[in-house]
């Protein structure tokens, strides 16, 4: 199949959008569901009436963009991912998987070609998370793990309603969300928003699965004394909290899947009761997110860290409580739909390697409904979620031919 | 010298002082310059009128009542503390002093007693340092440690000025602050905002010297990284945090006096840059709070610390800066006013040790410049600055007892 595929025409539609909501320092402030969402919602749109696709919107604003196939009874071949961006984020990250998308339907569509499943690009709403929580909104809530109701009222930090914010800008729709769940295949190229890649000089990650998370709450609590008391009587629990801090990073560079692989641990967050420069704490909460490839890795991840807290709080005479936040299972992607990206990347000879991904992206709600994958190219730096974010037209362009040959695969083409 | 002291009249002022600003949870609620204040001071007025003490006020609101001795040419033997309180404070931080002070003038004048120095009766202004900032500000400014223009101009968290609030109230005086630089001797008794002299069942804590401390701001700073990226490429100021917040433990406990006394170190406060649960935090700022009786000792701790921040530093591939934020010196309380107090509990026959100060206390500024030490009493569990905080009638007893004695000794009597 030799498609008339751009990367000229890819690259100058990513400027194009990248436009709305540009920003001095060369990233995107492109929030959901703000005038700039709509700004680019409507060029989207604008281009896809230019090839014929047939539009549909959902309750939640999910964007779909169908042509349809020679065989009715077969479900969407679907490519998406999201245009919405982060306050301060860059001109890649979601914008990529969708304008590879629209640059492929626009070659089936010069070239004329047949596919017996129908093909449908998806610009999911909220992907990002930093208007409205949680982030994934769109896909998670059309794959049934959201209630529809509750989305619509999630607020902003201004009191602004999803629902409303919705239709004030006009992308309120009619479609069922849950109709997505119908799909035959859904793949989504990304940036990596990590290092490997580029450190391995490799143009391709073939997404296999996604890693299991487990997110805690950990609350130690001791006494606050005055920072002139002696240390002999003290429950500090900063000191506590430290050991516990440190314990996290040691779990996760331990705890070894069958493979040898270890897993990730990261404390974002942390505060402090009551927070002044000559008072021993009384109080540390701190967040945890573990990550590991392996379900049972995971779970003795979890388990290391309520002993290492039972330890800690046993030895320095402090409370020290783990409370699961959120957890989400290791979701393995379509094997058939995954040998289609491998397949390609080796046809073209792409240099490119089998990953997890470790951050969640709309492809993982949709993996746990339907056969789904994902396509990673690099990021210099590894940086994303920044206006720095950057990446060259040949990753690009490596994106659109292994997602290109992957979609005509599996969508079936005469 | 059988002074008609009274522990009964002593503990009624107390509970009648207790009384404005009182909180429900039994604690107090009288902040420096509010209207609370006002009628704390005018009440201590009405009583020290009563006994003919004479009145004087300073331009910061520092109120002295002073009794005239028998040789006009000797310098003041003062006692004092303060009446202000924290939001949540307690019936006896810096109440105490005032109080005792006011019990011995009051006894002294029933008995009829001259000395041959006068004495003086202090209550400074804003020692809390809960409204405006730093602490012991009153009898910091008047011994010569800070402006007293820029005193005056210092604003609150609602942006009102000490000056403006001072002359709100009706306090604001016309003395010379500096004038208090004359006495010849200063006396406080406090209490022990610690646990030692409850635990170890005594009534009397014979202060000889106030800890030095050294306070730094500790800033270490990697790469922020999205959760989801492998252990081995982070620069996790997080992690090298936790490390150097376990090293000021540490460096407290085994930096000793030539004594074998160890130092104390806190971690009080901890700000995470950007503080999202799913990204590696770049940045990591906290503060240090070192004290130890010895300066050797405390400038050791600081080295170790700066050391330790370079290796974890060099380890972790982070920048760890340790900035001085406040120095305050070894400060040795007069030994002839130790003896006096040290020779009153043991005539008054009252279990008692000698102990440093750990906590600034207005006693401190004013050791900087003249003969000054403390009296300490128990509290119960050490809590202070606490609506819990209590003591028991016969530590006030004690402590009163004890002051009469060292300040008649030091006043001396016919």
């Amino acid at each position: 199949m030799n498609l008339p595929l751009s990367a000229d025409r890819l690259w100058a539609d990513l400027m194009a959008m990248a436009a709305i909501g540009g920003t001095p320092k060369g990233g995107c402030n492109r929030q959901t569901l703000t005038d700039l969402d709509g700004q680019g919602r409507a060029l989207l749109t604008e281009w896809c009436a230019a090839i014929g696709l047939t539009p549909g919107l959902d309750r939640l604003g999910n964007m779909t963009f169908t042509r349809p196939g020679r065989d009715p009874s077969k479900k969407p071949v679907a490519i998406g991912s999201h245009l919405d961006t982060q306050p301060t984020g860059g001109k890649y990250d979601g914008v990529l998987g969708v304008l590879t998308g629209l640059e492929v339907l626009r070659a089936v569509h010069e070239a004329g070609i047949e596919t017996e499943a129908p093909l449908m690009l998806i610009n999911w709403t909220n992907e990002e998370g930093a208007r409205f929580s949680p982030p994934m909104m769109g896909s998670g809530a059309a794959m049934g793990f959201f209630e529809e109701a509750a989305t619509l009222a999630q607020a902003d930090h201004e009191g602004l309603r999803f629902g409303d914010e919705l239709t004030r800008i006009g992308w309120a729709g009619g479609d069922d969300p849950a109709a997505l769940q119908n799909l035959g295949a859904y793949f989504e190229v990304h940036i990596e928003q990590g290092p490997v890649l580029e450190r391995e000089g490799l143009s391709i990650g073939v997404v296999t699965h996604a890693l299991a998370q487990a997110w805690f709450d950990v609350t130690v609590t001791g006494d606050d004394a005055h920072g002139g008391s002696a240390m002999a009587g003290r429950r500090d629990a900063m000191m506590g909290a430290a050991e516990l801090v440190l314990a996290v990073e040691r779990i996760a560079l331990t705890t070894l899947a069958p493979s040898g692989e270890p897993g990730r641990g990261t404390v974002g967050r942390l505060t402090v009761t009551p927070d002044s420069r000559n008072v021993v704490p009384s109080k540390i909460w701190f967040s945890v997110d573990f990550r590991h490839s392996d379900e049972a890795a995971l779970a003795a991840m979890g388990e290391a860290l309520r002993a290492e807290a039972l330890a800690v709080g046993a030895r320095r005479r402090v409370a020290a409580e783990v409370d699961t936040f959120w957890l989400c299972p290791m979701t393995p992607f379509d094997p058939a739909l995954v040998g289609h990206v491998r397949d390609a990347a080796r046809r073209l000879a792409i240099p490119h390697k089998e990953m997890p991904t470790a951050i969640g992206h709309d492809a993982v709600y949709v993996a746990r409904r339907l056969p789904a994958t994902m396509i990673f190219v690099p990021c210099h730096g590894g940086i994303s979620h920044n206006e720095a974010e950057s990446i060259t037209q040949d990753w690009a362009e490596a994106g659109l031919r292994v997602l290109a040959d992957a979609v005509l695969a599996a969508a079936k083409v005469a």
